[in-house]
């Protein structure tokens, strides 16, 4: 009987713990014990896509047999089962299935269905499949998912919503033109699925607003991230290939921002093995000043295909902040500059620990030329940093040696 | 021998699931495997507290005998775990030690060192205890813990760090102008203390950032969050304690931002058993246009200690929102003002289903002095809700009955 009263305390103490507040109305979500993600195999996976508008599908090796490894995998598994309770409700449970699959199973329909690689987490929407390439946290796959579930065009009808379009300088957008729902909106519509949710697609019908765009009927911009004037698609009317040719070959922004949604994907599309990595806190008044800088270079080199900064907020990844600074040796806690080779993670960063001035936008885009024509690499100072005898300090490599000894080197060495 | 080359060939895949980059330089950190959390006891919480600077503890209940609940507490553990693994660098692991304890372990000591609430996580720094009143999650501890490592208050020198100053309207702060770090300095600083990091301090020795800003030689300005005109603390020099209590009397805005970082701690904070909440997502047009009504009201309000409305960005909180649209039956799309008993999570919210026009500012003044009188409340129409046949529907509910009979209720009822 006392067993039973101490189990019983037990059970409530720790509701207390996990509801910590006596109070309604804000209960944190905890994982309820209930497996909802369904295990997918070669029996039920036709059945399955057929009967969820959405499908979200983790594909992965069989669990293995060390402990830790088990423990990370059981993480994902609660990510998973986590994001399906959050977004248990009616109107949505009937269009979205969360599922997860053994590579093992899954091998003779993978390649038919879209599936390449193993660990990734695939999303079927119509005939198509959308890889999410992002920080397999709840809070980020959900918000993904509800992104998935929208519709892929959103009408801008009026001087409120046009507003909210003008503010949105950190993503690419393209906006339309159209008389109403014919041809030409369709292929711009089925252009637009192809990039679901990872860029957004507008379009009007609305005479005002198009005449405040500065948009031709059928025609269509495009606006590259921090850009003001858009680029406008060559010819009209356009169709679905002509949209998506243009998009693939303007997406790779001179200025794109690292985000929780696609981060392994923007890392992944370096430019021939490196990247040019600012970080920048946009509340803090340095990073709020240099991004303004950045801002400005990006503005006068956006016809330079070579080049693309990859910006990173560090309060966005609280998680990710040591590991980088660790990695690549600075201090985070001022905005920085670099060079990172993807291969090995070696980099060099501009000096600016003169705490005075941060560059300005004509020393930041020679210092830029200098990287893009090689003069800048993360090569040229391996010796002196093999040299180092600790390498976990928080100093700035040595780059003296990257430079062209004809130039003036004083702005970004550290000597 | 088959089977060892099975295991290293399931590790090494395993391995390619959680880094799902081939490429170097962002990869996200999964908990190691390795124990860093320590267990505090009777034995040794006086040595714990003597040897870092901050203390992290989370004061739970014994781990229970329940299979379910066991779980949720390994969850947060592996927050717990996952937070010392991220912030174990040379610099940071000196200073800060992150501990669990059994209330049961804990009780003769408890009172003495300040520690009220099992289930909660506490933070000592010098001879403070800091109640953590926010999500737990690795992220946002991780932020809140470098948070309070940082000294409580910030210099501001230049006109560079003065923009940034202005720029932060959602937050709580303070600012004073001092000669130098003399003993009125070190009243404020000795204040700022006590809210940190919930309350930012500023201050400045600067003669022309004290010009710019007004500011009297030993003079504190508070800026309530969304004013544009600070007040000034009455009287100078100000003791620690006048501060102190200005800012417990004041602290309460009138329009407050719902935060990860304490969000139980506002929640807590209720006005006799109602909150006024207010969803609107910044980012979406009608959430950004109903925002700047809000604040219209809020400023115009400032001086009416009765009043205080919490916002709600649904977009930062992607795990709450369905749970939200659940308790309150609403469609967080769109933008919503409501009032939420914190006893039952019972609510009555404002009809703005007709999609042409928000509210303008005196509409939602006239609501908002209906719900302050008790006109609006969320009792009066309980008899309706219980006659709902199905509950979980998105419906506002039926708040008719709540209006005085004499007021034109046109604008808010959904007849």
């Amino acid at each position: 009987m006392q067993q039973i009263w101490l189990f019983l305390l037990s059970v409530l103490c720790l509701c207390l713990v996990f509801f910590c507040s006596a109070e309604e109305g804000l209960e944190f979500p905890n994982f309820d014990g209930k497996d909802r993600v369904l295990d997918i195999n070669e029996r039920n996976y036709k059945k399955a896509l057929k009967r969820y508008d959405l499908l979200c599908l983790f594909y992965h090796e069989p669990v293995p047999a060390n402990k830790g490894l088990q423990k990370r995998f059981q993480m994902t598994e609660l990510v998973l089962e986590l994001t399906a309770q959050v977004l248990e409700n009616k109107d949505i449970a009937k269009k979205l299935g969360i599922t997860k699959s053994f590579s093992h199973y899954y091998n003779a329909s993978a390649v038919y269905i879209g599936l390449e690689e193993v660990g990734s987490l695939y999303v079927f929407k119509d005939d198509r499949v959308i890889e999410f390439d992002g920080e397999l946290s709840s809070d980020t796959l959900v918000e993904f998912l509800l992104d998935v579930l929208e519709d892929p065009v959103e009408m801008i009808n009026n001087a409120m919503e046009l507003r909210a379009f003008e503010r949105m300088e950190e993503d690419i957008r393209l906006i339309g033109y159209f008389k109403g729902e014919d041809s030409h909106y369709k292929a711009f519509q089925e252009a637009s699925e192809r990039f679901q949710p990872y860029i957004k697609f507008f379009a009007t019908f609305d005479k005002s607003v198009a005449k405040h765009l500065s948009l031709k009927m059928n025609e269509v911009n495009f606006y590259e991230p921090f850009m003001e004037e858009p680029v406008i698609l060559p010819g009209r009317p356009l169709s679905e290939m002509d949209i998506v040719e243009f998009v693939n070959q303007h997406r790779r922004a001179t200025l794109r921002k690292l985000r929780a949604e696609n981060m392994f994907e923007t890392w992944e599309d370096d430019m021939d093995g490196i990247h040019i990595v600012a970080f920048a806190e946009e509340e803090d008044p340095d990073g709020y000043e240099f991004l303004e800088i950045l801002k400005d270079v990006a503005r006068d080199n956006t016809n330079n295909p070579e080049l693309s900064i990859v910006w990173i907020d560090p309060d966005d990844f609280p998680l990710l902040t040591t590991y980088w600074e660790k990695t690549f040796k600075l201090d985070l806690f001022r905005p920085q500059i670099g060079v990172v080779n993807v291969t090995d993670a070696d980099s060099v960063w501009l000096d600016m620990s003169n705490d005075e001035d941060l560059p300005t936008a004509e020393e930041l885009e020679d210092w830029i030329e200098d990287v893009l024509s090689g003069r800048v690499n993360t090569e040229d100072d391996d010796e002196s940093a093999d040299n180092q005898e600790n390498p976990d300090d928080y100093v700035t490599e040595d780059t003296d040696e990257s430079h062209d000894p004809d130039d003036d080197d004083d702005d970004y060495s550290d000597d």
